[in-house]
């Protein structure tokens, strides 16, 4: 408690004096930008091609607008015109405010006032917005959240123009629109800015950036420390609770993504304000890691991966990103492999950030490529509650990517997905996950909303390429139950390039079944491409119906296994957890090595998998129970077993050719041939890997000691396995 | 007839005149290259980047393998080593031989010697081989087809060499091998020699080339003209027959494509040796304008229409292609289109025409872009038997493309899709034909031949875009009858570059029901991008069910329909005729004009149809009764409609835009409200089209009168529509 209580103290004195300093007008920005950068920008916006470009985009867009006639409407519709006009009027606003100090043309400052002075007249007369959402209503807006963003951007422009207003336009402007709004925010809305959650993250960045326009040291303190000023909610409790030590996000890329915009505009500000807080420096440098964490949870093309509730085909090319980026550029020193990302962006921020980004992409030559790395991320305050490994090998197209998760549930968002993993090759998903099911503002889709089979099917266990304990979903699908529990890490290890694992623990007590789940990306000379192991052990001294999906991205070409199609009627897997999606295509029994083959692109994929006596594979599509045919209907097979402890190894091998346009077509056939699971114990699970070409490997994993300094003896069928750390991976010593 | 024997006239006197003059050995190559070609890639090979890229790529190849042991084995497999082993020993060959002419290092044709000696050894010895393809046998190879190219190339390279060679040498290898196997073609396999197919031009090509080898008149006729010599078969009857006036070659552009090399092959051949059949003059130089049909049928991508058994992905980069552009630029007088494609083939020929290709790619600074057309191909040797018409309008990326095929029936690749359309947009396919069924070259997926739901779905009416009557394929699905008749153009235009039309007609007489299909491409001012319009009429006295499927891309947004979903069991939409392979997933009626909303990509389409009280819509989607899950999932609607006759129209409308970067989503509703047939009868059919901000068109069709030139006068409503030519359509006159 005593650094919370320290950091108070400074920031109380820090808003005293700052108060009392800045009293006096002046016709410099301080809220976000500054009068230094503005000098700078002023000298250089043409200096530097992607700042020119930026520059003259935004001065594009307000020169083409700012003839017209200002309206402000009467709020009415949720996604029609006033919504759009509101919207547009802030963005206008913002980019006006940015221009009049660039170019001191008295006329966007003009465009502002008139602007505000209109909102001025208005916003006291609202009450809530005709068609407010329930949970989080706005004013102007039919939800909060678009209203929190009106005030970030209206401050910073009204923090670029207010010199040229008079006294008596200030404090009219002041009392009717962001005293007004802010304390809407502060005191009827109080519940969500006190959310540790993204939305809380905007309500305090608005509260807090308007707080600074008002001199309002009382409002500063509750967008930073929360309504009750104790810290137990506000800014600050959102970057220590949501963020880890290692800078991952709680609720993953996606929505990382949308929160670094409020968290950087606020820290940007409060360095400007309140330096003594030294901002950049909390956690570590934590808006580093935050950035770079986020970075790294991209594919190849920049997209970010698609955990828990994230849209798919987002990618770092957003805004938000391109802000985030370019102060972390700015602040940390310059890290030259930001560049490589801030050039595919092509934009740069309106700032003083952005102009250092400009004028290096002028002016390095060699911009080092942005390292694409294996990382391990914990999740959790305190780093302890989980978390998120990424296992890499190979460069561009010809990168291999595991993504493991094991992190707490993630809010509002988190998928019950616990121990699930996917996998990407090749420039493609492969084994992928479903991401949400929504499209996104289109309203003939739920009003472009998470549909509801979002939460009937995309956030539950089966969902994912992860084990379903007796077809039932983790915490039985309750987010308070899921909320208190979380896997934990056992081991990650990349010291060998040639074999990097990840290793994790979990026990969901509402289902008791401990689970491990170790997967590594292995490079072996016999093959040509890396492949995938995983092994998944389940103890239970109860029989249990286990059930292993992979979401297998491609067409379907061969299987061993030999099943009974289901091929003139369809009907649902199961009835509930997200079972009553799936349609069962067909299954069939096998009691040992078991495979499937698909081609996705112009690669084939085998996925070769231990089975035992109790062993079925199941073949299925997402598509069932789903009147409006809203779900993508992908195929995935199900490795099931019955029984009380299980371990299904499986491993998966990129393979061959197909070139369709020469027709050419090479090893359609995978060389692994087969997975046995050896031995399996509380200390050691033994896997063997078979194939053409000699072949053979064993993988030992030891299941009771993460130490990589522990050195290990076992003994296999009369051989014995010497070795230090969490794996042993070999040519197999057996005859 | 007087042609014919005309030209066999010719032919004959001309080949005796070359057997006797050219008895004499010299070193030049006279087959396919002349010694004037090689002197000017002897001097100037390296002079031009991509002859020489090629040339080096040809080179390194060679150089690769020419100290490695020779190995002609005993043919043993169907797609094992020793297929594959004589398939590069025939490439190596190739292009050793081409080597030796250039440089005219010895090693070359040392080379080809040995290897020539190991099959004058082998090739006699050989009966049929052991997995010989039954239908169509071959002796080095399980199927003739390989033998044929093997022969193609030998030829060549044989013809660079036995300069080189003692008589002796020359004597045993033209007996045992040249005689022996163009024999084998000529004799045994002579009923695929004097086939009207594909596989008769790679014969009568491989005997031909043989035939100028070996000063064999006979052969050489043989291969021209047939086995009887009488003009019934052979590669002449071949070029009458399979291509139409137009240049249509009668299985579509994937075939064309690879009938493409033999016909052209012998035709430079027959061009060196038997100049003055001025074979590059025939049918108003058909070669040309097969290749430039050929072209003509792609996408934006260059890739080949789907039609008939088209694999999906097959573009003009392939090989065959760039040798019949390389020798239409240089035979047709250079037409500098062509060298766009050439420029994103970056190869070329090994030839005379391939350094002519390079030359002008180096030299000629302003390439323009090849012209991509809306055409209309006749069918048919006479051009009588149907057609194929591609409306196209935008560049690039924004080019709109509508395909209609009304062809014949196309051999044994063909579909039984008369009348059926494809519509591109935006690059991609928007409402897609299935292609075939089929995984080139993968042994899993039914040794990579076409599967069996190649037969059972791909080629049935249902899995195209065209009616279905009753629920049974055009002719029953029997070939024999289908190839007997063919649909007929109706008319064709594009004077209006904003209403660009083409109609067909058609009867099935197995099951007779007059059907007229008018496909429209459409600009009009209020909407930004392209409309088609589509107008199906069928007439009958008897009570019919009239299906129309739209197989569309992408993912189901909405419809106006109230449907019920099957969304708890599946079951096939029908018992055969490629229904069994469709499920059922909802059904429901409508009495007015219905909608369904999908999106490709980022923007939507809307399908706006009419519909009378007899109207159903079936959503169903590919993949039932297909046990090895061979089929691709595509989904789609059936319009249904059940009575005598029946006109359905409809609207296909690009809009808005689904930027899931930026999350924005913008005109995810359609503007065309209403579609509907205000009138039909025998000499016309009125549409109405009716939408948001005063979308209120008309289009009347003439139903019995295909002139440009009549003048029309049609009464409606009491208002009289007054205009020339086939088609009226312009903003509505009415109320």
């Amino acid at each position: 408690m005593h650094r919370k209580i320290g950091f108070i103290a400074i920031v109380f004195s820090s808003l005293v004096f700052w108060a009392n300093g800045a009293l006096a007008q002046n016709t410099s920005p301080h809220l976000v930008l500054t009068g230094k950068e503005i000098s700078a920008i002023r000298k250089d916006w043409a200096a530097y091609p992607v700042f020119k470009k930026s520059f003259l985009e935004a001065k594009n867009k307000v020169d083409a607008v700012i003839g017209n006639t200002i309206d402000v409407p009467v709020p009415k519709d949720a996604a029609g015109y006033t919504h759009e006009r509101h919207k547009q009027n802030y963005t206008e606003m913002y980019l006006a405010g940015f221009l009049y100090q660039v170019t001191g043309e008295k006329k966007y400052a003009e465009f502002v006032k008139k602007m505000l002075l209109k909102y001025a007249d208005l916003y006291p007369t609202l009450k809530q917005h005709p068609e407010a959402a329930s949970s989080s209503p706005g004013r102007l807006f039919w939800q909060s959240l678009n209203e929190y963003n009106w005030l970030i951007y209206t401050s910073q422009a009204y923090d670029c123009v207010k010199g040229t207003f008079s006294i008596a336009e200030q404090k009219l402007i002041e009392k009717n629109v962001f005293r007004n709004m802010a304390e809407y925010f502060a005191i009827e809305r109080v519940e969500e800015m006190d959310l540790i959650h993204n939305h809380g993250t905007y309500s305090c960045t608005a509260v807090g950036l308007a707080g600074f326009i008002l001199h309002d040291t009382d409002l500063v303190n509750k967008a930073l420390f929360g309504s009750k000023k104790d810290t137990t909610a506000g800014y600050i409790a959102q970057l220590k609770t949501l963020i880890s030590p290692s800078g991952y996000y709680t609720e993953g890329a996606y929505y990382a993504r949308y929160e670094l915009l409020p968290l950087f505009v606020l820290a940007k500000a409060i360095d400007n304000n309140l330096p003594e807080m030294k901002i950049f420096k909390f956690r570590d440098s934590l808006f580093n890691k935050v950035l770079q964490a986020t970075l790294q949870q991209t594919t190849i093309n920049g997209k970010f991966l698609p955990l828990n509730d994230g849209v798919k085909d987002k990618n770092y090319l957003s805004p938000e990103i391109m802000v985030a980026l370019d102060i972390v550029y700015d602040v940390y020193g310059g890290e030259k492999a930001l560049l490589d990302i801030a050039k595919k962006q092509d934009k740069v921020m309106l700032s003083g950030a952005g102009l250092k980004v400009a004028k290096a992409l002028a002016e390095i030559k060699n911009i080092p490529e942005f390292e694409r790395k294996s990382v391990n991320y914990t999740d959790g305050a305190n780093g302890d509650e989980g978390g998120l490994s990424i296992l890499r090998t190979g460069k561009g197209i010809d990168e291999s990517m595991i993504v493991y998760k094991y992190t707490a549930h993630g809010l509002s968002h988190g998928h019950y997905d616990k121990l699930s993993f996917s996998y990407y090759d090749n420039g493609d998903e492969v084994i992928r996950d479903y991401g949400s099911a929504r499209f996104v503002n289109v309203d003939q889709k739920w009003g472009g909303r998470y549909l509801p089979e979002n939460k009937s099917f995309a956030m539950q266990t089966v969902a994912h390429n992860t084990l379903v304990v007796d077809e039932k979903t983790q915490f039985g699908g309750k987010i308070e139950v899921s909320e208190k529990y979380h896997p934990d890490a056992y081991f990650f290890s990349i010291d060998n390039p040639n074999c990097k694992v990840t290793s994790a623990k979990f026990v969901d007590p509402t289902n008791p079944v401990k689970t491990q789940r170790t997967l590594a990306l292995v490079k072996i000379t016999e093959l040509a491409s890396p492949i995938v192991i995983d092994v998944i052990r389940a103890e239970s001294d109860k029989i249990h119906s286990y059930d292993i999906p992979f979401y297998y991205a491609g067409d379907f070409i061969s299987s061993t296994v030999k099943y009974t199609a289901n091929d003139k009627s369809l009907k649902p897997l199961g009835k509930g957890s997200g079972y009553q999606h799936l349609w069962n295509l067909g299954e069939g029994t096998v009691d040992s090595s078991l495979q499937v083959t698909w081609l996705k692109g112009n690669r084939f994929y085998s996925l070769t998998a231990s089975a035992d006596s109790t062993t079925s594979l199941v073949f299925t599509r997402i598509g069932a129970s789903d009147p409006k045919y809203n779900l993508r209907n992908d195929p995935a097979f199900i490795i099931r077993n019955k029984e009380k402890s299980c371990v299904v190894a499986s491993v998966v091998e990129p393979h061959g050719l197909y070139d369709s346009v020469n027709e050419f077509t090479q090893d359609s056939y995978p060389q692994i041939q087969s997975v046995k699971v050896l031995k399996d114990g509380v200390d050691f699970t033994a896997v063997e890997i078979q194939g053409k070409n000699s072949i053979d490997y064993i993988l030992i994993i030891s299941n009771n000691d993460s130490s990589s300094k522990s050195m290990h003896n076992f003994m296999l069928n009369g051989i014995s396995y010497k070795w230090t750390g969490q794996v042993y991976f070999e040519k197999h010593k057996g005859d």
